[in-house]
């Protein structure tokens, strides 16, 4: 039997820019929409262009995609203007993208209170406006903004605003629970009662997790014949955010019934870059990672019970519904010596370190691993702090030089202007060759400054770190028991364009960030083969 | 129509104290129990009497209820043992509680597999294990593991299971989903398979929340016919957690079907409390709340885009599923250069703060609050910055003290016993009523030390500040044209347990710091009512 194509659509860039605290600039956009291309994604949203400058330079601006469509978002042209007479609009239809996807309203007290216009007016206004997208050559999907609430006030309008889409040429008709409300087997029923009506109408899914079964509805939506599905990594997005992708897609994917009713775009190896996609948002956000989240939280695969972790050795299925290498997740077990060193080779050789698998030194470099990962550092994100750490294990670094003692002064005050004036400056005592360098130096805060005043002069290392810059540098405050503790983790750019990122933990910002810096400045005399 | 009972059973200090870094003290799991008794749980699952000295001490010393009954949890006897030659089995029979639940297996492949005996052998245990609960007068449940999983590959055998437990006594048989991997329409089919089989039988769900569905599976098994939902607060629980009581509670009260299917114990008063229950179980576990929980994160009833604001303002039915006070949550506007006038004005309302529409201040902190945006500022995570900023526009905050100067000094050397140690120490001169205060600290890093001596001398307000705590720091670089900048929000916290968050931006991150913590230090008194 041959299987219906699944489109996935992406809203990350436009409802997940809703998110309280989430403002992603136009380069965070661009590396967001290129993962999601890379993973396989069918449509991605990028914004909403003319509603914000951001929004605009990145439409202006569209990254190359190698498989994904780009849409953008807008609305239904204004009540009461002419579609010409509508700049708004115009912003919108006339974007550099691929789709336009226009949102309007599907539940008449939406139209009566929110609009304040007639019904029919809405109707025109929706047929109108998507079929001002289809003359300009655009794929145009309708989002029926509150479809659910609105097909059980009055099911007559709600399915004649479908159609009114219909009759404008629209491709997709995306039937949303914008309340987030609705339960499962409502949406099932609403679902197949559309498709009765309109057999041929493409319908879509747009769900919100305000009870917390948003990827339940998205499911049973498919299972009742919509054929995209669209959400967020993460679930990022307003209130209780949106459907979560990274749910839905290995489901989807791996488990019946919708592994053998619909087929997606995704390979089984893009599926195994989702965690890391995931990831890769929280890094842009700053957050720590939602530990619990299905498939792809660090502790999705995790098993503490003593019961558990018996029966896992004796078969994985006794707990795990899923292998975890198949969304690019890890199982986490705290029994087996085993486990951890066959993940460690890995690690290695991913950084490009050969080793063989019987050498006595990985015990030394895991225990190694083990107890800074307790301490709080991590090496996910900070590869080049990793391979450092399993360098010196196996007795490849050398002591390039020594920091013997450093000061960091930050000063607001009043300059001789009467202006309040803040100065940061740095001290920093090192050596190299046997010989003791002071070397001082100012930044634009206590972190630039040590970083300009360790790198001024490092004798005959010098010339090798004048093409290293720090491009990145962020912070977060973990709790290891009733201590805060500060990670910091820099990213580092050499002159040919390798970036790579270095880790420091201590309870003092400044002395983390030193940790990172000196992590960051050894690695670039190592791969540049510096002699000490 | 009557409607049946739904029995709530809460596993939050069993399954929950399963969670990768959860470790709850007797103390902890006393408070959890007596508020899950006073929300109105029926019955709270304890632990695992004799399995560790906590638990055991937990119903040595078991807390007086109001309404909830106490539950013991433990396995069915060991296979090759008779009831009495099986300490551990006697530890949980012979606990000071009121019920005792036992899990077995109910998957053909788990008995064979984990277990190692022989089909037959597993079916005597359950039968004689929970008729040995019965005589000793104890209401007696069955947890049959991996129910959903044996179901599909051998029906008869996992039927048998549930009918060795009836025949022993039970009182009611849980069907437990315990990899998580169950779709809700399976279960939805499976329970009705079940219920159509053992009319008699009173049936219990516990779902896990692989797939991120456990909710929609406990709903779907509601609909189908089981009469006990058991879950966690928060969902907390092993790998991706326990179906979330505080998600599925609100949606069974306040939410057709469910409304009108069944009753449960919670009065409509008892689900104002919910959202501080949740709060509780972060606060004991010394985590932040998840900002986008369903029905009681911080941001669940928070809405940012205008368009969904000015429409909240006409009506807040059209992006509210449920009134956020019927669950004791409330509404948050956000301010974002998404939106204009009309979401500044719902964002005043929210923060209590009351002025005409046409007040002429209105523009201009309008333009203060997109002109900070444009700096790097962020106000929708940090709300009392921006009511800081909204009163100073309209006249409200008097000037309570101002720091002249400050300098703030880490350094890192080698201390008296040769050792490298680093210091992190801050003066700071302010005026307060007309004198001169100087102040000096020291703190775990830079930021600390500032704020400690911020705050260790402020004159008449000292008194005011002794309460307030930091309790959480989050710094971003930014980048605004060619310039990087440093955005920190601070997160404080007040004697009676308020948490706000303040902002400050600056190319300095000490100095951007300086000002989140300062715009903090005012809050705090201006919320005091502190006068000049």
């Amino acid at each position: 039997m041959s299987r219906d194509h699944l489109y996935l659509y992406d809203v990350t860039l436009r409802d997940g820019a809703q998110t309280q605290g989430v403002d992603f600039s136009v380069g965070d956009k661009r590396e967001i929409a290129l993962a999601l291309d890379a993973l396989g994604i069918d449509t991605i949203e990028g914004g909403w262009p003319g509603a914000n400058p951001g929004d605009t330079e990145f439409f202006e601006t569209r990254p190359v995609f190698g498989h994904a469509r780009l849409a953008a978002f807008g609305m239904t042209k204004r009540a009461g203007r002419s579609i010409s007479n509508d700049p708004g609009f115009g912003a919108v239809v006339n974007a550099n993208a691929d789709t336009v996807t226009l949102v309007g309203k599907s539940w008449d007290f939406q139209v009566e209170v929110a609009l304040g216009i007639p019904l029919s007016e809405n109707l025109e206004s929706i047929t109108g406006s998507i079929a001002a997208v289809k003359e300009k050559g655009r794929e145009a999907l309708f989002d029926a903004e509150h479809f659910f609430d609105g097909y059980k006030a009055d099911p007559a309008y709600a399915l004649s605003c479908l159609k009114a889409a219909a009759d404008g040429g629209a491709d997709w008709v995306v039937l949303c629970d914008t309340n987030g409300g609705s339960m499962p087997a409502d949406v099932y029923r609403i679902v197949s009662e559309v498709k009765a009506r309109f057999p041929e109408m493409r319908l879509g899914i747009h769900a919100h997790n305000d009870t917390e079964q948003a990827v339940a509805v998205s499911l049973e939506a498919v299972r009742a014949g919509v054929r995209q599905v669209q959400g967020t990594l993460n679930g990022l997005g307003e209130r209780c955010g949106n459907a979560n992708l990274c749910a839905i897609l290995p489901t989807l994917i791996l488990k019946e019934p919708f592994a053998s009713l619909v087929e997606t775009s995704i390979s089984a190896e893009q599926l195994k870059t989702l965690t890391r996609a995931s990831r890769m948002l929280d890094e842009i956000l700053n957050r720590a990672p939602a530990r619990h989240a299905a498939y792809v939280g660090p502790s999705a695969f995790a098993h503490k019970g003593g019961l558990h972790s018996s029966a896992m050795l004796k078969d994985t299925r006794t707990y795990e519904h899923v292998p975890p290498e198949s969304v690019g997740n890890a199982r986490k077990i705290l029994v087996s010596d085993q486990a951890g060193k066959s993940n460690l080779l890995a690690r290695l050789a991913a950084a490009g370190i050969d080793v063989d698998a019987k050498d006595p030194r990985l015990t030394k470099l895991l225990d190694d691993v083990k107890q800074r990962e307790h301490l709080g550092y991590t090496f996910d994100g900070a590869e080049a702090s990793f391979e450092l750490l399993a360098r010196r294990a196996l007795g490849e670094v050398p002591e390039f030089f020594e920091v013997d003692s450093f000061r960091v002064i930050v000063e607001k005050r009043h300059n001789a202007m009467g202006e309040l004036t803040t100065v940061s400056e740095a001290t920093v005592r090192v050596r190299v060759d046997g010989e003791t360098l002071y070397n001082v130096d100012v930044g634009h805060g206590p972190v630039d400054a040590l970083s300009n005043a360790l790198r001024k002069d490092l004798g005959k290392y010098s010339g090798l770190l004048a093409d290293l810059s720090l491009t990145d540098y962020k912070v977060r405050i973990l709790t290891a028991g009733t201590e805060a503790i500060t990670r910091v983790m820099v990213e580092s750019k050499d002159g040919k364009g390798t970036r790579f990122s270095t880790v420091g933990v201590s309870e003092n910002i400044v002395d983390a960030s030193f940790e990172a810096l000196i992590d960051a400045i050894y690695l670039k005399l190592l791969r540049d083969g510096a002699k000490p």
